[in-house]
């Protein structure tokens, strides 16, 4: 731990991802200068303030702020700030195709740039955070001490996955394989359920968690809900989805790889999402016209 | 562990399965009389030598052999030659349907049957198996000391699901499952194999097993795979299906419950298991058809 005792970071974006690993950090013997636009969190009042605060010989600064136009006015900021041989991380939900613009953009003033995806969620300060990092070898190199500190006990949950932008793609595979584990749970969950054989849906999913080849924390998480919400009575069946999924099925589409069960999983999302299908509409309606098949009325006529 | 020593199961079917519950019982102070076609194997010469064995006042036996004909045809012996109060369990992987017919058939002779799915394969003899069962809840009473000596340690890995079939039906749903949690596993392994940028796929995987969301048993094994296997160059892409795959899609289909994920499991499971593709022989010849656009030859022109 004396490595880390010697490293300070600077950590843009506070929220409950950088709030969190904030904690975690300092737990772990790293110097944490933070800065958010909510000034309650915050040490300090700028980004200039945050770059001025760490050390003149190799400034290292983690951003964990929202992806896409955030991400971008960040990097952007700290390119007017930084010099040669400074590190930005990108830490955040970053789309990958977004890093190799910000590594080009940084490189032109000598800034390094590395990309790293971060699993963990609300569990990550407690637990550690699993990370995917991509970029120059000699820059993870420089902020291994910060990635130490953050992943759990042991060798694990670290990884230097390849070249600008492989973190993110990993993190990005990471939730697609995600989406469709998810949708697998769901699918059986809604079968069980629905069988007229099997009276105790929530005890055989609990059953499941030893000796079985789906256990997982998924299945620990599934378990847990159905006591904490019996029958799942009083949770709506809407779905949201975070982008990562639709980055991997548009991934699965420029590789042209065949993802059949992540490209439902989403689309069985996006239907949760929707008060009324027009596909559905429209297989209603034709068959109306070719059979004379009742059709069921809108309860709000289409405009 | 003194109720199990008074326990005696018959057993039949020694194969992979059955041989290594034998196994694990007796270390677990179970007496098992065990049958199997193959002499090599077996404690006795025949089922008729097998009931005999077991203690009049209440024989269990134990039904491990391969599903539909080898099963029913097992089920309709014992019922020549087991009497009221009896039990039969079958622990093959059947299908629900068949029990109710095999639950039928024995209940005419006043033998109890009991419905069980059995999860954990060749590991199960170490670290125990999952065990999930349909029937009379008195008759799981009667047979509950086996069960205990089957389980692993602790408080997981059985649950009497429900009436009769709803143990068979539990184990479907849980294979179900585990297509899609594979499918998901085997889908994001293609993406980041062919993304460009991700120079070590096995680390990624290998750094998902702590701290993530997709951290699970099959990952585990994926990730095992791949360093027995590097790049899977030796292992061809055919998946075969077992028939509970098959099974989980038409309870779908009866009861009416959406299952893309688990049905583009099974179908990407049989187009791997074709050596041409007339689907997309069609696709290609239509596609010549209306636009010019060029095919590519047979190797092996059609007959």
């Amino acid at each position: 731990m004396s490595q880390n005792t010697s490293t300070h970071l600077g950590l843009i974006g506070l929220g409950k991802m950088g709030g969190n690993m904030r904690e975690r950090l300092r737990a772990r013997g790293v110097t944490v200068t933070g800065y958010d636009r909510d000034a309650s969190v915050s040490d300090v009042a700028s980004l200039a303030e945050l770059v001025a605060a760490l050390p003149e010989e190799q400034r290292i600064v983690w951003v964990m702020v929202p992806s896409g136009a955030p991400t971008r006015a960040t990097v952007e900021e700290l390119a007017g700030l930084l010099g040669e041989g400074d590190i930005v991380i990108d830490g955040g939900n970053s789309r990958w195709s977004d890093d190799l613009v910000h590594a080009d953009l940084l490189a032109g003033r000598g800034i390094g740039y590395l990309d790293c995806g971060v699993s963990g969620g609300v569990w990550g300060r407690q637990n550690g955070y699993a990370l995917m990092v991509g970029g120059d070898a000699e820059q993870v190199a420089a902020v291994r001490p910060v990635f130490d500190a953050l992943t759990p006990e042991g060798d694990a949950g670290f990884v230097h996955a390849g070249s600008t932008g492989a973190g993110h793609y990993s993190k990005m595979v990471h939730n697609g394989i995600e989406y469709a584990m998810m949708q697998a749970f769901a699918e059986g969950y809604e079968l069980l359920s629905t069988s007229g054989i099997v009276s105790d849906v929530p005890a055989v999913l609990d059953s499941w968690r030893e000796g079985t080849v789906v256990r997982s924390w998924l299945l620990d998480l599934l378990v847990k809900a159905l006591h904490e919400h019996p029958g799942l009575s009083d949770i709506r069946g809407y779905a949201a989805d975070s982008g990562e999924g639709r980055w991997t099925v548009e991934a699965a589409i420029a590789q042209g790889v065949p993802t059949p069960a992540i490209a439902a999983s989403l689309f069985a999302r996006f239907t949760s999402q929707q008060e009324e299908s027009p596909a559905m509409q429209a297989i209603a309606a034709m068959r109306q016209q070719f059979g004379g098949h009742a059709v069921q009325s809108a309860s709000t006529p289409p405009a």
